[in-house]
């Protein structure tokens, strides 16, 4: 368990423009890795082993974390239930710290058909986030193409363009916003959600009904942070440039990295942060 | 479709303090609902139905929304591959825009094992808000009785509280934090996450594992918005007050309103919002 320690940050290379001046520095970004849940328990004589969850989140606490989520769902109820708690380390190294098993107590009553019909789905990531580059890439995602450039003061210019346009959060302040930018930092289309991932899906969706994909030539500007799953839906439809107002996670930038999408976090009027392919942001 | 109009916002009567002041208002939400996305396809002569995906949204462009996701998990890669989207309207009202279904081309390859594989689960919704409520009075989770009180200037100082104890999001700024307060404002415990559900769920098994539960005295401090699913953990802790820097959405507030948890939204040195059981919280 000590390996997991300082595991929470990791730090990447980033190019800072401030006030028109670029400068080559180190960020530490927040880390985001996949974390499995298994569930073990007795069937009659059977020993039943059943992954129920997986989920992007930051290492660390993750034995608080597989209980917590496991205590909400009402799977268990009190600290009894649970007779072991471990890392699941027969595994690569890799993933050692990234599958928690749960073993409940004997004689637990228990509903298993609970685990299909209670967990709702949200975009996949497949079972690891290396699991999951791979899977892009058998998916036909290949690397995008160098180009197009885009101006660094247009990129500064769309977090004003995206609030001018936000309908609904003026008013609740509740919202996620995704806008898609042309080169020019004309704005093509916005949406609003709840769900950070659901605005950028209901954006790549309403071009995908217009029949005008791929998005080889536009900007996908978010209101929050950059995570994993928002760049993955970004490389599917190409867009070679997501820039976010808040950070981006370790995970985002190396998909974005490994890809060659141009991701930019904490972009403001005077300013942003390009984590990867900065060949694209020209000054 | 005409009845999704203003479907995105939500009126709600809530009790402002500022500068000491209360005054009843009315506040607009961000609506929160449930979407279910149903997939058709031919299987042989066979027609499949099966449901794929819930996820909690704002409604409005629940169609580009259900394209859009289907799109990312490339199930569907040009437009061509949708036969039809529609709402499935054989269901009760309450629920008759909250399920979409899409008829896939006849002839389109399509490996329906993926869906097994290659989605996740993030915490339980049930079918829909309303299974939601339901399903969380089956499962035990009763009203809350009235008390403990805490004091507005008490909930007031929390925000700069969970700022100077957050370790890694001043370095990154990249981390949603959640925080165990006392009714004096004591910093019980602190988690941070990329994901906002897991540091819920990090705090909560972090005091199931302690034994610790239930958490009847103790107010749930949030670094961002509130939302049905984190609502929805408080209450399975019994945690009678929340309160969140940013906006709660409206199932968030109907679900706190249901069960009387006091939802404090806007927290700040200055003042907040109760949108519900704002007996709790006395000046």
């Amino acid at each position: 368990m000590t390996t997991l320690e300082g595991r929470s940050q990791v730090a990447h290379g980033v190019r800072r423009l401030r006030d028109g001046k670029w400068a080559q520095d180190e960020d530490v970004l927040a880390a985001e890795e996949p974390l499995e849940t298994r569930l073990i328990w007795k069937d009659g004589r059977k020993t039943v082993t059943k992954s129920i969850a997986i989920t992007m989140r930051t290492p660390g606490h993750d034995f608080e974390l597989a209980a917590g989520f496991l205590y909400g769902e009402g799977i268990i109820t009190a600290r009894d239930d649970v007779a072991d708690i471990s890392y699941c380390m027969d595994d690569d190294d890799d993933q050692a710290f990234n599958i928690v098993t749960v073993t409940l107590r004997p004689g637990l009553m228990f509903d298993a058909s609970r685990l299909e019909r209670n967990f709702y789905t949200t975009s996949s990531c497949g079972v690891c986030g290396k699991a999951a580059l791979d899977a892009l890439e058998v998916q036909g995602c290949n690397v995008l193409p160098d180009g197009p450039t885009v101006a660094a003061a247009t990129v500064c210019g769309l977090p004003a363009k995206l609030r001018q346009s936000q309908a609904v959060f003026e008013r609740t302040g509740g919202l996620h916003a995704a806008g898609l930018f042309d080169r020019e930092g004309k704005l093509l289309s916005l949406q609003e959600d709840v769900g950070r991932h659901n605005a950028v899906d209901k954006l790549i969706g309403g071009r995908f009904l217009e029949d005008a994909l791929p998005l080889s030539e536009s900007i996908l500007m978010l209101s929050g942070r950059a995570s994993f799953e928002l760049v993955q839906k970004a490389l599917v439809a190409r867009i070679p440039v997501v820039a976010a107002v808040g950070a981006p996670s370790s995970l985002a930038v190396q998909l974005a990295e490994s890809f060659n999408i141009t991701l930019c976090g904490f972009v403001k009027a005077d300013g942003l942060n390009v984590y990867s392919a900065p060949q694209r942001v020209i000054s």
